[in-house]
């Protein structure tokens, strides 16, 4: 059985996310979406909230898993036989600092591999942060966010402003 | 009549944002340069006062008005029929920013075209970023910021250490 | 009147080109689509071809002219008073030959500015060399250029073949 | 059964390629390397010899499969229910490039996603065409290519000059 | 007599920067590296502290010495007759703001020349941010940070935490 | 003593490489301006033309040597002791084959480092290819290639025409 552990922040999912969440799920047997702990990066939502989000919106996929870390992706991963890391490509910036983090990883954990899909070109250029950004001008976020989290999103907003 | 509006931080205006102005200026009927509000970014300079740079530097351009907004700049633009947003593009980072920026203006407002313009070469690599980190260091900016507001950068870094 | 001289092979005009054409018929007075005779690449479609089919997909524009040149763009301009360039921005590749001509350019014609617009997301990795290697598969070419040249492109890759 | 098909012109197959299969053979099913006919590009080796060459550098890995095509590998990818594509990512230029058939590839065939894999760091900047490159100087190709085509390349490159 | 410049943070040296030391005092008569003091990126080691792993890392080197500057390299080069500055390349975000500053120190010292080395492929992906990310996981350093400062990183990160 | 082996088609020598030839001049002891005989590429001049036009427009330069090889330049380097490879890079196309380039030239000869000087920004949009598609336009090329060629590139352009 083939799992991909899919790592990030989701502060909060988008749209981009949840496209690579529900393609990954027709290629691997079983998706963890793995959400981490960044002591470094200020987030808008608390890890629970981060983590109910995403329970919410993929609970229509069966064979994807929610869970959370705060230790090194590369040893997490030990945890699940022959894994496969996952990783979303969307553009220039992505591909530069996911390369980095993939090499890291193989360096931590020699057996584990980064496999890559691209986002949909329209999640092309979507972000977490560009959602933030949008929500702070208090705009539509219909295009960007699953229709699930809209109102965790708009309400966050007014208390970040 | 065709108006283009050019939103940025201006924090402060460099002679890369002058030369943009300029050559939109001769292009356009109209130049809105709007200063926005941004929450996110900490800057050296209030609203106020970069607004006020932006004047005196512009003043020679007729058809060139100072604007500031602290909505979103896809909401912003819907004053102005048949407008374009203006936006500068000097290197790979901006393109990749401004490109995303770009699509989702788009998707706010769907009638909002962009259009780019690149800087001269000489101003290839600089910003308002690099103005600071040089002004921290005492260095001479007169290569880099408009002769008006040389004396504003300096006192504000002085504040700034 | 404010006259965008839009440069290319063309061979052939894509959906991508079309979408530029159309939004620069609406930002400018006037837009020239200039067919370039390119020694240095050899394309599938002669010059008369190219002219035709863009003729053919942009009858619709009032204000939108179609031309050949086979000499420097940064000349060419000279015969329009106060022209810009247009080029249209896909992506990375794009941006750094583009830059490199329109600084070019301004070498040659130091009064000619180049505007940028980026095409839809949907035709981001659109090119007439993609449409050329599909051609040549025999692939379904609808979503790729405009319907009206949909059989020159097949009949031409027959004999191509 | 997930199977993997692994498009390219490997002329020659390196030690990158290699790289890849192998380990996209731990990850999938199996693994179909499908040497594509590139009327577009001449090569050094002959479809034939090229198949030859991949069969003898994979005979150890039993989940692998040498065929070629001369059809859209959007169509081709038909003949296998839930294939994905599989693509190496070594630097910027293959990002780009191959971002873009992957869109072209999921508009021809929309149920074919790609996957990328990134290649080891000291493959990182190995091509077929460097190979060829460096073939042509005499180098010595033992860390380029696979030990069992070294007298291939060599042999070929006598004939190339 | 040609001295090679190399500044940066060192929060902390790593292998590649080690790495770039190592080369440059092989190609230079003499390499200073300058720890600069940086105002705005708020960093896990004091001056001292970095400067004094920095001259552990480096006392096998006989021509290499350690300094500090809190002003601006390009006045700080003034101090040594023809030097040139040394700077590392990885990656692409290296490039354009290593560029950028080349550029910016050329306006500030005309006759300041910046100099480029990559570093090895194994460090292709390696910075400080990433040796601290590792840290803060509790991750192994020993192919990351020279042996010599593994306590100082191991013993900063559990403060940082 | 340290020698700097500056490799290139110059098909012509730019202002551009000229730039680079200068600059390192000054920097190391000795420069060897090496034109490769580049059987993949087919050039506007012969070996002896780009040779020639080298000497001509170096001849100032007292420590600058014009050489020629068709070896590989890293077993040509081994003829210098000590010396180092030479690298102009403008932009983001050349950083990916320079750094390509500079990582296989490793391999083949592991003592032989890569120095990347850049161009000065007035030329970071020139290229030999850039002046050949100018040439072909008859334009101006004052800005793009030494004086003492000027007849030479204009005199081959019509015979390439």
């Amino acid at each position: 059985m083939r799992t991909a552990i899919y790592p990030g922040s989701f502060d909060p999912v988008t749209l981009g996310h949840l496209n690579i969440i529900r393609r990954a799920s027709t290629i691997f047997d079983k998706v963890v979406v793995c959400c981490m702990v960044n002591s470094a990066k200020m987030g808008w939502f608390t890890l629970d909230e981060r983590v109910d989000m995403l329970k919410r919106v993929t609970s229509r996929y069966i064979n994807v898993t929610i869970d959370s870390s705060d230790i090194l992706i590369g040893e997490y991963a030990k945890r699940f036989e022959g894994a496969v890391l996952l990783k979303g490509l969307r553009a220039l910036s992505d591909f530069e600092s996911e390369f980095s983090m993939a090499h890291i990883n193989k360096k931590i954990n020699s057996t584990l591999d980064t496999v890559f899909l691209t986002s949909d070109e329209k999640y092309t250029f979507l972000s977490s942060s560009a959602v933030k950004e949008l929500a702070r001008y208090e705009a539509d976020l219909t295009h960007f966010v699953p229709r699930e989290i809209l109102d965790d999103v708009r309400e966050k907003s007014k208390k970040m402003r």
